[in-house]
């Protein structure tokens, strides 16, 4: 598979964030997880307990002595560091390096994205191996993002930017919006009903109070569920009165 | 304040996770916070201390008894929630609802985000309430992200869209990028070095080894650090030879 980044943990320490960030991938669709020396030796029960869910991630990860060999096989290496550490190298944010991976991705180049240990971040030793930086927007007086929130910002961004993948704003989830007919015979329907009420007085604003009404409906982002609903409660409301008059 | 949305965590459980939450927003330089009904109470010290940092957020968050009460003052309220549970809403990523947000927020209008407790999210008590849903778009196989994920992608996503605060990629951190001149001079040095070493051989060959050297210079990104270290080294490659001959 070299259709998406490979996500190296770089000397990961709890077991815990491990799994945590394996699941932060999974929610974003990403699978080829590679670590560089975990803390705790491997395979770690406790990664695999926070993994629920997302445990083929670590089943398949592969292990590596260290951050060279495990990006060996890869064209195009980002570091995911809050400081640049005096180091001269492109920075970039996670959108513009996913985008950018997007593109190198399609061309059949293989891309990695490096994640240091929780505490300390990558050293500079591995940071030197990548082409460029990775450093998250953050609010410049408070940067406090953990492991896996590096990471779900990272595969987010990758997945984000996914053509064909995000929906466009769903006006109706669930629901056949009303048609145009159906709304002018609800706003007929109550038109009827309230000029027989004696709603339209003085007649001189009748025609005003009508438009604002019939603006009202059409304006209300209205089912074909909700127009039922509309009528069955002016029907309830004026039982008895209006057609038996 | 109101250049910003408020964040209401919904009868939230864990202090651990409202500090989490307190956390992710101020990353993103938002820090209006407010809770329903926090489970255990408030003050809450598991809170505090999980917030380091951003324990401004918890001193001045605003307590609510209903929903109702906690959005009361806003203009357009989002809810949160992984499934749209039959309910008619429009539904939107965090993408487009920070987008909307900036917007309506820039006419003057009041925006609140409602986030659910830990284990079952909102309920269609409080969806009723919102006048839109947003829903995280992961993988369609596997939704796993926690209360201050879900508050953290949000906050991300108000501060990536708003104007100005994200920087272009940048191609050199911290360093200053050599000038044509000087990347000229430098290909110049080592043209005449090589030159002298006998490298463009044989002679019907040199205009084209000397284009590939001048290209490959040009292509690089050097800064004025680098050039220097290119000349120095190729001073100390050719010391006693060349000048001398």
């Amino acid at each position: 598979m070299t259709d998406q980044p490979a996500f190296v943990l770089v000397r990961p320490q709890m077991g815990e964030n491990i799994g945590a960030a394996a699941r932060a991938m999974w929610n974003f669709g990403l699978d080829r997880m590679r670590m560089v020396e975990p803390r705790d030796g491997w395979p770690n029960p406790r990664a695999v307990a926070l993994a629920s869910g997302a445990g083929r991630l670590l089943d398949q990860a592969g292990i590596f002595a260290d951050t060279a060999a495990a990006v060996a096989d890869c064209d195009y290496v980002y570091a995911t560091t809050a400081r640049t550490r005096g180091l001269t190298k492109p920075v970039v944010t996670p959108e513009q390096a996913m985008q950018e991976a997007r593109g190198m991705i399609a061309q059949g180049r293989r891309v990695a994205v490096l994640f240091g240990p929780e505490r300390a971040g990558l050293e500079n030793e591995d940071i030197v191996r990548a082409n460029a930086i990775i450093t998250v927007p953050v609010n410049p007086e408070f940067f406090s993002l953990n492991l896996a929130q590096c990471v779900l910002l990272t595969a987010y961004e990758w997945r984000r930017g996914t053509p064909g993948i995000i929906p466009e704003r769903i006006e109706m989830a669930g629901a056949e919006p009303a048609s145009a007919l159906e709304v002018e015979k609800l706003a007929e329907h109550y038109e009827t009903r309230l000029d027989e009420a004696g709603f339209f007085f003085p007649e001189t604003k009748a025609p005003g109070m009508k438009r604002t009404l019939r603006n009202l409906w059409s304006r209300m982002p209205l089912t074909r569920a909700d127009v039922q609903v509309f009528h069955g409660l002016l029907r309830q409301l004026t039982r008895g009165r209006g057609d038996g008059r």
